[in-house]
C-alpha cells in the first residue's frame, strides 16, 4: 500500500484508535495505577473445607426450618478473582506456619519452622513489608493469636527459628517496618533469661503508644502515631479469646475488642496520603482446628469473615485504590464434611449445641479434677456447653459406645497430669490434648457430620479471593510464593 | 465546547478509538464469538484434595532423589481460570452424582438420585446438550464407569430415579441427543425383566455402529456415523477398568483402551463444521475413593488428566475456537493429605508399591478363600501387591497392632459373604466393602499420611478449571448451577 492511498487523518485516526485502546485493556491499564491500600488476610489453618463448614453452619443457623440445605456467603466468598495455591515447603508437602508465611512475604521457600531466612539459614531474605514501607506506605500487622507468634512474625522479622519469640519481638518493636501492631500479647515479654528488658519497655523506647483497654483501642485515631494494642484478658495471657468465648463472655458482661474492630483501628491509625498495607490474621482457626474443635473453627473463621468485611466497607469508599486478599497458610486437621457413621447426612444443628472453646472447657476439667468430681457431674458440664445427653431419644443422646469412650476420657483427664501414662492409642485418640474435651469434640464432629484426620496441619491447596485493584491477578492456580511475586507486581515494586 | 473548537477529524479518529477499543476488550470481544467445540471434564469425586494427592504422588515419583518436596503439575492445573462452587443438592450438603449432574447439565437443584427432574419428580429439566444439539453441534459423552451411570446419564436422559438403568440407556440410544456413546458399558443390557429387547439391539435400529475391540476403537473416523463404543473386558461386566489395572494388565500383554484414546476417537468422529460438545468423565476416580484406595484414586485421576491433554492438544490447533472445563461432581471419601500418627510427614513413594486396584484384590481374596489359604499365604500375596511387609525394619514393615488389624479382616474375608455377620464396628472399619482389601488400603494410606473420613460423598466444595474461549466467566466462587448458565452464556445459547 502506498503512502497516497492511505490518507493522512486515516493514519491518525488509527494512531490515536491504538493509544486509546491500548489505555482500555484492562491488564495495560492497571499496570499504571497501583493500589494505595493493601489489606492481606491470612486465615491460619484456614483451608476450603474450614471455609465451606462455616459457609454451611451459618447457613443452617440462619434458616432453620429450610426444607433444603442452604449455605451462607461469608465475606469474602463473593469475590470475583479466586486462586488455589499449593503450600508445601522444604521441609514437607505439610508445612508450618512459619515456611508458608515466609513463602507469601519473600517469595520464597524455606524450612519449617524457619522465618525468612534461606533452607541453609544463612542468608535473610529481604520481605515484602520492608519494600511497601520504603516505598512511602504504612505498615501494619494484626493477629488474634500472640503477636510474635509465626505468621505476624514473619511480616517484620527473620529469624531461623520461630522459637525465638523475644528476640523476634525485639526485632519488631526496635525495627522500622510497624507502624501498627495489634491483637494478641507476646509469649516472652521478659525475654527467656529474665535479666532483658521488658518488651514493653523496648516499645515505648522505640515511640510505640500502648494500648490495652477496649476503650482506648477503641479510641486510636490518626494522632495515635505508632501503636501497640493488645487485649488483656484474665483468662489469656497471650493471644485474643477464641470468638466462641468472647461471645459467651460478652453475653455475661465482659467486654473484649473484636479482630473487626483491630482492623478498624488500625484503618484510623494508618490512614495516610501514600496508603497502608495492612496483614491481619485469625490466628485461632488453626488453633481450634489443631484441637479437632470444629465450632471453635467456624466461630474463628466467622470472625476473620467479619474483619475482611471492614475492608470491604473501607473498600467501597475508595473503589479505585483498594485490593484485599484472603487466603489461608494452610490447612489444618484434615476437617471434611463427612464422616463413614453419618453417610451422605450433615447434621449441622448439632454444633449450636456448643458454647465453649475446647480451651475454656479444658478450665471446666481442671475445676472437675480439683474437686474431686464424679463421671455424672461431666456429663452435666458436657450437656451445659455441648448439648450432648444422655438422655434417651435426642438428637445429640450419647450412644453406649460413645458414653464408654467419655468415661474412658474422663478418667485419664482426672488423673493428675504429671503422673498421666500415655500409650500410643491415647496419643492418636487425644493428640496430646485434655482427653476428655478431644473425646467430647470427636463425637460432637461426628454426630455433625464432620470429621478431621490430624491434630496437625494437612498438605491441601489453599484457596485465595481477591477484590479490588489488580485483583484479577490472583486467578488461576498457583504457588504462595507467588503471593509475594503477584503482590509486588500490582504494587509496581521492584524486587 | 463548541464545534467549530472540535475538528472533523479529531471526532473521526475518536469515534474510531472507540469502536477499536471495544473491540479489543476482551469480555465484549468475546461476547460476540461462541466457542465451536466444548470439552467438559468430570472428574467424578474429584475434589481439590484427589488432585492434590495426585499432584504431590505424580511430583514424588518423578523427582525421587529430590531432597525437598516437588509437585507435578496435572495437564490442567495451570489453567489460568479458576472458579470454586458449592455442589450441595436438595437433600443433602453431601449430594449424589445425579443430583449435581443435574444441577451442570440443567442449571436447577433437585434431589439426590433424580435425574433431571423437579425435586416434586413432576417436571422434568430441558438439559444443555439438548439446547447444543438444536444449535447444531453433535454430542458426545464418554464415562469409564457403565454409560447409564448417574453422570454420563444426566448428559443424555431424564428420569425420577438412577437405578433405571435400562430404560435410561433406552432414553440415550432412541433419543436425538447423542451422536457418541462411549467407554464403559451397560448394567442391564437386557433389562430388568428379560422380555425387554437388548440395548444393542435397540442401538443398531437407531442407527449406532457398535464398536468393541481396541483396533475398531483407534479406527473410528470422521465417516464412522453414530457410535457406541465400548470396552469388552473379560474381568468387568460393564465399567473400563481401574486404570491401575489397566497399566498393570497391559505390562502383561492385555490391550485396552484408555480414557484418553476414547477422547482422541470422539474427536475424528464428532468434528464437524458446526462443531460438538463432548462430555469425559474419570467415573473410577469416585468408585476407588469410595473404597478408600487412595493409589487406584490417583491413577484415574491421572487418566482423567492424559484425557484432558488430548483436548488441549486439539484446542492447540483451533485455539479460537475451543473451550475445556475440568471440573468434578463432588469430593469422596473425605480424603486429606495428613494424619495423625504421621502429623507433618508424608510418604508419597510408599504408595507407588500399590499395582492393583482393591477390586481386583477382592479377585485375590476370593481366590484365597476358595483355596482355603492360611493368613501367611495372604501376607504374601498383600507384600506382592501392596509392598507392606512383616519383615522387619522396612519403610512399609507392618506393625503388630497392623498385623493384627490385617489377621481380623482376613478372618472375616476367609467366611463367605453370604454367612458373615457384619456388626457397627466393622460396618464403620470396612464400609461393606472386603475386609482385607479395606484394612490393607487403610494401613497404607495411613502409612504414606494420606486419610479418608467416609466411604460417601462429602460436602466440600469443588474447584473448576477453565482454558479457552469464554473461559474467564468460570472465574471466582459460584454454585454447580451456574455450570450450566456459564456455559448457556458462552454459546450464546437462549433458555
Amino acid at each position: 500500500m502506498s503512502n497516497s492511498k492511505f490518507p493522512r487523518r486515516i493514519a491518525l485516526a488509527l494512531m490515536c484508535a491504538l493509544i486509546l485502546a491500548a489505555a482500555m485493556i484492562p491488564g495495560l491499564a492497571e499496570e499504571t495505577k497501583a493500589p494505595k491500600y493493601v489489606f492481606m488476610f491470612i486465615g491460619d489453618g484456614m483451608g476450603s473445607p474450614q471455609i465451606n463448614v462455616t459457609q454451611y453452619f451459618a447457613g443452617t443457623r440462619l434458616n432453620p426450618d429450610s426444607p433444603v440445605p442452604v449455605p451462607a456467603p461469608l465475606s469474602f466468598t463473593g469475590f470475583q478473582n479466586v486462586g488455589i495455591m499449593t503450600t508445601y515447603d522444604a521441609t514437607s508437602f505439610c508445612p508450618d506456619s512459619a515456611s508458608t508465611a515466609t513463602s507469601m512475604v519473600s517469595g520464597q521457600k524455606t524450612l519449617s519452622g524457619v522465618l525468612n531466612f534461606n533452607i541453609e539459614l544463612t542468608e535473610q531474605f529481604p520481605i515484602l513489608t520492608e519494600y511497601v514501607k520504603a516505598s512511602g506506605k504504612k505498615v501494619g500487622v494484626i493477629s488474634s493469636v500472640s503477636l510474635d507468634h509465626a505468621t505476624p512474625a514473619a511480616y517484620y522479622s527473620k529469624s531461623i527459628s520461630r522459637s525465638q519469640y523475644y528476640d523476634i519481638a525485639v526485632q519488631g518493636l526496635t525495627g522500622t517496618t510497624l507502624d501498627f501492631l495489634a491483637g494478641g500479647r507476646f509469649l516472652q515479654p521478659d525475654g527467656s533469661d529474665g535479666e532483658q528488658i521488658n518488651l514493653f519497655d523496648i516499645a515505648k523506647n522505640n515511640g510505640f503508644s500502648i494500648v490495652e483497654t477496649p476503650d482506648e483501642i477503641r479510641a486510636l485515631n490518626a494522632d495515635s502515631g505508632r501503636t501497640l494494642a493488645m487485649v488483656n484478658d484474665p483468662d489469656n495471657a497471650s493471644a485474643m479469646q477464641y470468638e466462641i468465648d468472647r461471645v459467651r463472655k460478652a453475653a455475661e458482661g465482659q467486654d473484649s475488642v473484636k479482630l473487626s474492630e483491630f482492623v478498624e483501628a488500625a484503618i484510623r491509625v494508618l490512614d495516610n496520603d501514600e496508603g497502608f498495607f495492612l496483614m491481619t490474621e485469625g490466628g485461632k482457626v488453626d488453633w481450634s482446628a489443631h484441637a479437632n474443635d470444629a465450632r471453635t473453627a467456624i466461630d474463628d473463621v466467622l470472625a476473620l469473615s467479619e474483619a475482611v468485611q471492614v475492608a470491604i466497607d473501607f473498600a467501597a469508599e475508595h473503589p479505585d485504590d483498594t485490593l484485599i486478599i484472603v487466603t489461608g497458610d494452610h490447612e489444618t486437621g484434615g476437617l471434611t464434611i463427612g464422616f463413614a457413621a453419618t453417610a451422605y447426612d450433615t447434621h449441622f444443628a448439632y454444633l449450636q449445641n456448643q458454647n465453649i472453646s475446647f480451651n475454656d472447657f479444658d478450665g471446666v476439667i481442671t475445676r472437675l479434677r480439683d474437686s474431686g468430681a464424679d463421671f455424672e457431674t461431666a456429663l452435666t458440664e458436657i450437656e451445659k456447653a455441648y448439648g450432648l445427653t444422655a438422655e434417651a431419644d435426642q438428637g445429640l443422646t450419647l450412644t453406649e459406645d460413645e458414653l464408654a469412650r467419655l468415661h474412658t476420657a474422663f478418667d485419664l483427664s482426672m488423673i493428675p497430669k504429671a503422673d498421666r501414662v500415655i500409650a500410643a492409642a491415647e496419643e492418636l485418640a487425644y493428640g496430646g490434648y485434655e482427653p476428655l474435651s478431644m473425646a467430647v469434640s470427636h463425637i460432637l464432629n461426628n454426630k455433625a457430620g464432620v470429621a478431621f484426620t490430624s491434630y496437625a496441619h494437612t498438605g491441601l491447596q489453599i484457596p485465595v479471593y481477591a477484590s479490588g485493584v489488580g485483583a484479577q491477578e490472583f486467578s488461576g492456580s498457583y504457588d504462595n510464593t507467588d503471593i509475594f511475586y503477584k503482590t509486588m507486581g500490582i504494587l509496581g515494586l521492584d524486587y
